[in-house]
């Protein structure tokens, strides 16, 4: 690492070696090498074999790999084109096939397929890690599918639910980042060979015209880079428009994250729930004894960081003029890559979170038993209303109540006497005794919630991680973080 | 209108009335009590006939409309919470179901559900606009599909293109929206009767634990709002999640309005097309004689609001704590409704503006004529190629020239004599009489672009449109702004 | 209200009547008028006294509020031109000045002064409320010195610090705001008399080429308008920089007010500190004992809205073509009002807030003796140190004791035993009764917190509130919310 | 480099080498030291010199620059604490002064100094830039004063100005931006010496409670390091609204940027004005003769990112909990360099265009030529009112005679005759030669662009760079880019 000079904390601190070697110059400048392959064959094939012969494609297959890293970077001092350059250097290493690489091509042709192609592959290992995490919190919901806990809104105790029903929630949200990844790889196309403004002008010229052989060119270019698909129209380049839609979807696996790393940091306020917990970890010098949530914190600095990029793309895109305006090179430059890295850095950091959570019962317990008298009471209402009690009344009964005996907890640090006060009550229609009989038994206030868990791994998350049965194959490796 | 406060001026000036009216205070409230019916109507079919009787099924249908706006005002103010305050309002108006209104429901029982409808029915208006705008560049492209144009790359002349070309780069996009919408629709599902924090408790307890009556009331009360599917988790309210995705569709649609409002603008500079010219428009004061594009320059300015609500629902959805925190009421209350006035104002413009837009022929022939030397080069190049040239070399050859001729035009306002100065330079295997044949015919230079239209609205356009044939059927009228 | 519409809930729900009123039609156009008269009055005083005469400016003054806005909105409707059309309706009520109404200028003469007078205006109205949260907090820390409470770093309990003393924070983020606000003053200029491009030119014609005369109109003008300073220079509006700026203080704001509100949230979990409670205020309909934070809920998500906000302005600013161009009119019109407005709810929330703030001493004490022994650690450190250990090791054993101790408390629900754990370890320099010692009084935990508060308030706070003597006297009216 | 693994193009490709040297890691580690050194220096002087003693300052003073990257890296990794592995790494350095590195301090006594003290430098160094921009504006409008041209408004011809005058709106917008940088240098405060929470506790037991030293030491450590203010309260860090302020500042250059670039990406292809043309440079492959405006492009694309990461620093102070939450850490690492490596690439490409921008006075002039009767309608109306006629009925013929005359020249390419259609006219005043006679000279429809230029420079400009002659006496070597 050069020390001297600023250096991207994506990669020195965060990300999976997979990802960080996509975005690298040798991916980079490889892929090209693929493209121009790519468009050879096909020229070759579609009957330009006269022109681009079966030894030139010979020379440009076995030279795919050897790139001259430093030859092209001198060409590109010298001439400040970087395909031209990369143009040169495969030249250099193929004089056979020098005169037709990129032979008909614009600098988008390798530009756009190679950012496609790499994205596609990026998508892949996101969507990898992504399901290593539906895997793991499907198996922390099954565990924890009947554990009470209290649910919260207003950040303020409310009815009880249960441990594996509020992680279903988040599994939600994360099944519709898969849908989102599912519909988004079917958005990605071959930018193909489309020629200068994308009318395909000087491949019609080679082909002397042919329509037919021009379009097949497009086609056939694309499968062979390995896509199913091709952009019907181009500008100079692929529509922008798709790098918005890339985005939007790995910012939904930032924001997934971030929903559940803000709760998971307030759990750990709480004692109740926690990451868990690295050996040799060194908290703050002076306070040692803490169990500081970092991966939690670090995900939602991440997240929040990612979610951030979004508009940048809606801005490029939205400001690209006719078929194409350079103003999109240096910024897709850096916010594609930090994109694609830190949804990576995100989900090994949910990968690692979820893999071993730590769950403290004795606690939840704790904390359902203060608010027990306070979460009884739509209980009690309802059974009121059915004993032919007016809704509206009793709602009013209730309240004052809850707050008379609330303030007690807060300002006298008493104990909670609702019950009490509402047996007390003349509109009540239960004698204290029954009143005490409705919250004798906590799990029975979690209403569906295990039953809905169950259900919900059943029927959404299982048969969908079924299908990726193979792709799941060696994930285990991938939870080190 | 009241001229003493601020008015939105969403409302005062852009929108549809069908647009202001789904989120206006009666619709919501009318919404409302579609929920309350359809619950009340589930419970008594399964089972709980007893407590909920026909008679008082019958009593809130029949007072499904007549809403009570000041009852519900003053109870509101009151007792400062919504929901109950119209709750009192229609049991005011509804004597004898008047305790079983909002039975075992919390307050977003009807707040989600709600949400959820009128999003639901936006988003159809919002896809019907869309698809009226795709009808009318299909049109435009279909017109204009051999008009050779120059293409523009970093805005200087480039390779000429078709302008029938040109505009399926936004009907391409415009479709990307379209599936993005279809998509959309199948992530819309219903919020159900999911109780206080997610658990359906209160319903289980009504069901005397009937866990199967329970999940059916769930889906049966979602079938009754007319959703096809249920969210099979919730918190307190459905995930904020969908929010964003419902944000991110309509700030899809802005960015392509946005991509192509500023070319259009670019385009009334050049003075070779336009947005139609309403009559008696009054310019600025002092310059009468401007076709100021001021349509497209709002539409400019709404897409961008749009697309900025988009981090608003992710930082909304992302902060949202465990089973819910009401951070998130104030501003979806503006947002939701904002973006959806926002992009039913754009397509009213986009739709206005595509319905007439006029196109200046000579003009567009003019810049052709100025710049066919220059164009030609990329034709010449590969000419010389064929017959044996280095293309590195011509390259260079062509570059130096064009440059000098670029230059006579800017520095002296002469012609361009970039034929001659090739015809004169060694290198070049052409004499001026073979290089002047080579851009007799300007359509030549256009590739592909009329094929490519042709096939893009044959194949890709229209197959769609005749999809939703019905939905468009009464279209025409909306054309007016 | 119109229920048949939607209606901007800024304006129903939340905001001042002062704001509401700035903002409206009313406001805009009288304000017009103003810059109508301003104009004439300079005309005149700069030697076009025959051209505008005196019984011109008397019909102009004495018709300044009397606005006939249904004769403009006819006009307007007919012409589409918002300025022409108010010119037309001063017009029929000033026959003899009709002529001269609007002489020379162009519509942002009349558009850009006039936004820029409200702005003014607007940024009083937020600074005083700014200055109201100042009061309350800063009496608020001084009230809470020396209550001992828990710091929190990663929201994990840390070393104490005094209620008072975190209070003292969000106090000088407002500071900083406050700051903001008085350099944001000094930014607003007018925009004064600068024609159609700003270059003057149909006042150097009507001024007979008389350069002097036509400076001395521009800060006349804006010297009639209560400015003390004009643009140097302009385009055809004033510089939407400025835009950018004001927006950016009003987030400011915002943004102070969203840290503020959050904490607020987690201390009313922690039943620790709470907003004050309305009477009659209705909790969930199921949860009648809930004191939700509700007005730090909103006044979060009223602040990300605001926060939001910013990139808009950026975008409008950066996109300007030349002189001006019109994609920064609607959204301009949308979201200047909007910020205000959100800035005002913010901080009426906020006063109201700090008004009357609970604070539970018991509860704070409570969860201080909880980590006492945790938070002393760093005390035992220093103490070891000096008696001659090493700090890494010492920090190691301290670190190993915490972390069983605090486990026996998560896993077992057992009692703190750190003190007796260290108190073990031979490496510890101390008995078990010297390590009980060093932290009976909670108070010597909080260092300087009482001293820092006591500082801040006399030396930072109080100089500054004493210059806004005058401005502050009337706001304790402003309270209620 | 690395190929392997992706590479931050910010540094690989457009900043300068002091700015990436500054965020470098030999830059923070060796400032991390000046901070320790301050501390134990200002430990000494205040009284400690028994325990912090003049040998062990030489001994840390002398291993100040020589930093151990290995050993520091090789402990962090161990113990997963940077602050602490580098305290061990100096230790090892400094065995006397070992027990005394770091005391009483926190990790934040050195991350936010330091961060504290890198932000002051970058801050010069963009600063340096800002004004080495405006010294090349204000010679670019002092040359091309006088030099009329067409103004635009909505992107139509309006009004000419001049390029001189155009030019000082960017230029104004500059100051703007520097008297923000001025405001933010006053809000740079040191964060001192405040313990963990910010409460001094550690240090006012290392004094054994003199409140008096324990304030010196943190005033004493700031002037130490350079500033002249110390925060007055701080939680865990410096306030991360302090980062909100910088990042707007630095956000506002890159809007100014954006602004000018689009301008002249939009002059280039009126081929009226242009970025000076690097030598050697290849456009695209196929098309050698463009001019392509890649620079202004470039920074277009990098201020949107620039302007992109302001919303982060919202989000992440707005979010931050209590005395401090680890979310700001990863975000921080990444924005805060970015922002300052965007704000530095952008000017110095700002620089370079500024340095050596081409005009053509012949191109311009043929736009004013095209132009000029219809420029002259404002100057007609006037003309015509003075002469009795009304301004309304004048405002409809010139408006009708305007666009017929617009019509002729777009539909049928023939020439503006619009001051015949206007003589014609029996509403009109005028003869056809009083008419032509309006706009004989082009340079009086300028108004008062000129002067303006002049009075901007003199009374605007020109004082400020007085100011500073000396920071910019060195600037000329930065120019190439």
């Amino acid at each position: 690492m050069n020390r001297e000079v600023y250096q991207e904390p994506l990669v020195s601190r965060y990300t999976s070696p997979e990802m960080q070697a996509l975005f690298s110059e040798r991916s980079k400048f490889s892929t090209w090498r693929r493209c121009w392959i790519a468009l050879a064959e096909a020229q070759h094939e579609l009957g330009l074999d006269n022109l681009v012969t079966a030894e030139m494609l010979e020379e440009l297959r076995s030279n795919a790999e050897n790139i001259d890293f430093d030859t092209a970077a001198a060409k590109e001092k010298e001439i400040r084109h970087d395909v031209m350059a990369h143009v040169y250097a495969y030249g250099k290493q193929c004089p056979t096939a020098e005169p037709i690489i990129h032979l008909g091509a614009t600098s988008q042709f390798v530009g756009c397929n190679t950012d496609l192609l790499l994205q596609k592959q990026a998508l892949q290992l996101v969507k990898k890690a992504l399901l290593q995490v539906v895997v793991n919190l499907n198996k922390f919901c099954r565990q924890h599918k009947a554990l009470a806990t209290l649910g919260y809104t207003h950040y303020q105790p409310a009815q009880p639910t249960t441990v594996g029903k509020r992680h279903t929630l988040y599994l939600q949200d994360l099944l519709m980042d898969l849908e989102a990844v599912e519909w988004l790889e079917g958005q990605i196309k071959a930018r193909g060979a489309k020629g200068t403004v994308g009318t395909q002008a000087t491949f019609l010229e080679l082909f002397d015209g042919d329509h037919k052989k021009v379009r097949e060119l497009d086609q056939l270019v694309a499968k062979k880079l390995g896509f199913s698909e091709v952009f019907p129209v181009t500008g100079q380049t692929y529509s922008r428009k798709l790098d918005v839609k890339i985005a939007e979807v790995l910012a939904g696996v930032a924001a997934s994250a971030h929903k559940f790393a803000v709760d998971l940091r307030l759990l750990s306020n709480l004692k109740v729930q926690e990451e868990p917990f690295a050996k040799n970890q060194v908290g703050s010098s002076a306070m040692a004894y803490k169990r500081n949530p970092m991966r939690s914190e670090r995900m939602t600095g991440l997240a929040r960081k990612l979610m951030g990029l979004v508009p940048d793309f809606y801005a490029t895109y939205a400001n690209q003029w006719f078929e194409r305006t350079l103003d999109d090179s240096a910024i897709r430059r850096m916010d594609i890559p930090q994109a694609f890295l830190l949804a990576d850095a995100i989900l090994r950091l949910y990968m690692n979170i979820t893999s071993d959570m730590v769950v403290y019962p004795k606690q939840i317990e704790r904390y359902l038993r203060q608010e027990l008298p306070f979460m009884a009471t739509e209980k009690i209402l309802m059974a009121a209303v059915r004993k032919g009690a007016s809704r509206q009344e009793m709602h009013e009964v209730i309240k004052k109540h809850s707050v008379a005996a609330g303030k007690r907890v807060k300002e006298e640090g008493g104990d909670n006497d609702l019950l009490a006060r509402l047996a007390a009550d003349p509109a009540m229609p239960f004698t204290l005794a029954e009143l005490e009989g409705m919250l004798a038994n906590p799990a029975e206030f979690t209403g569906r919630a295990e039953a809905q868990t169950e259900e919900f791994l059943a029927e959404e998350v299982e048969p969908r991680l079924a299908r990726y049965h193979e792709l799941l194959g060696d994930m285990d490796s991938s939870l080190r973080v």
